[in-house]
This record gives C-alpha cells, structure tokens and sequence, in this order.
C-alpha cells in the first residue's frame, strides 16, 4: 500500500542558488547536502511537515537531471516518491493494471531504501517513484 | 510560517482517464470531481498521508492548465501549494527576501482557503503557491 508522499524531487540548475531561496524566502530548515556519485546528482533535503523536498543538481552532463533541465531550463519538479509498505506487492499490482515498470524489482537507494520507478509512459506525466524503509535500524 | 505541503496540483488530459489510474495503479481513494468555473478547470481531489494530489484537467482553451499542457503535453506537476499560518506574513517574508508575487494580497479560493501565489520568475521553476485554511469553520 501507498501511505504516504516520501519526497518530491526538485531539478534546479544550482544547489547554491536554490538553497537559499528555501531557507530564506519559504523558511524551511536544509537537513543536508550530498552528492549521490552514481545518479549523478548534487541534493539538498528539507522536511516540510513530515514530506521531503529533495533538490537536485546534476553534476555530469549525462545526468538524467541535466537532461531535464535542458527541456526546462528554469529548473522544475522531477518526481514524486510515495512511501510503499510492500514495494514488491504495489509494484505487482500496478503492473497488473497495465502500468509498466522502469525497475521490475526495487533497487536499493539512499538510506539503504528500497525504490523503483514506474514507466512514466503510463502515470499521466508525472515520473513516479515507489520506496520503502529499509531494514537499516534507522527508520 | 509554512507549515507542510497543502497539495501538488497536478496538470492532466483528461480526469476520467486519470483517475483510474490512481485510484487502480496506485490505489488513492477520489475524494470528489468537481469544476472551478474561474479557474477553468475540472478538479479530483486524493488524500495521500494528509497531502492532497489534485488532478486538473482544462475546461476551456484559454485555462492556464492549457496552456500547461500545450508545453506538456503527457500532463505534469504544474504547482505546490504550502499551508501558512499565517499568509500576509509569509507572503510580505518572501518579498522581503526578493521574491515577487503574483498575488500581493490573498484571494479566496476553494474550501474559504485565502491563497496567493509566488511569482514563478524567483521560484526556481516550480508555481508556488501559498495557502491558509479559512474561517469557515470547516477545518
């Protein structure tokens, strides 16, 4: 089942630039900076109420967000991600629906989360992301 | 203080071809259809963990969400929408931090919510809209 939205993804040309608009013009606290080597990606997390905003930057060319951004250059949002109880469960049933998968089996992402990602052909627009906590004793 | 995520509103074709898909694929539950003349639009309405997703589908040519979708055409996010405590305060906190707005002064929109939007030039492309429950004892 999906229970909550985990995060909404945010593709900016500058995580120097963008952070301080959130910190400063919308308020939100930035709970981190890092850079994901293989997605390619510079991000920044805030929480706003219980709900990740995650900005990302790409740091190659060939990143999947320096791709986006040549579409939208002003930057804009990526994806969504919906936290899953049983990823292996709600993927099963959305592919029994017709939707097809980017990732038939989750993979394992930051914060040692399971997550996949739908075929954005079939979600109406909108790249969507499915995650589930971990077994890492954090969450 | 901006206090969580409201909603993401999300721009699609068609709300009967959409809403199947998260109700069925993602298994959301529609919490009601309906038009908004002024805006042009047709809304479904899905409460994902206390965050709203809704789905807005053009009535009119001349709607903003078609003119979205002129430039999207498989749909896509077209803004988020924060809660305010407290909508004159943050909208004259983000001026003074060089934000400008579209709406200088709350309007009201549905459910008696005053809301404003940010203008989209200082937000780093993503619409941003701000909004504060009203006093209609709904809420």
């Amino acid at each position: 089942m999906l229970t909550k939205i985990d995060h909404i993804g945010v593709a900016v040309k500058s995580i120097d630039d963008a952070v301080p608009y959130y910190e400063n013009a919308l308020g939100f606290k930035c709970e981190g900076i890092e850079e994901v080597a293989d997605q390619k990606v510079k991000t920044a997390f805030f929480n706003v109420g219980g709900v990740h905003i995650e900005l990302l930057e790409p740091t190659s060319p060939d990143s999947p967000i320096a791709k986006f951004l040549e579409k939208n250059p002003h930057g804009g949002v990526h994806h969504i991600a919906f936290n899953s109880s049983d990823i292996v469960a709600d993927l099963a049933n959305a592919e029994a629906k017709g939707v097809g998968l980017i990732n038939k089996e989750p993979k394992i992402g930051a914060h040692a989360k399971k997550i996949a990602f739908l075929h954005p052909k079939f979600t109406k627009g909108v790249l969507t992301e499915l995650c589930q906590d971990g077994d890492c004793g954090c969450h």
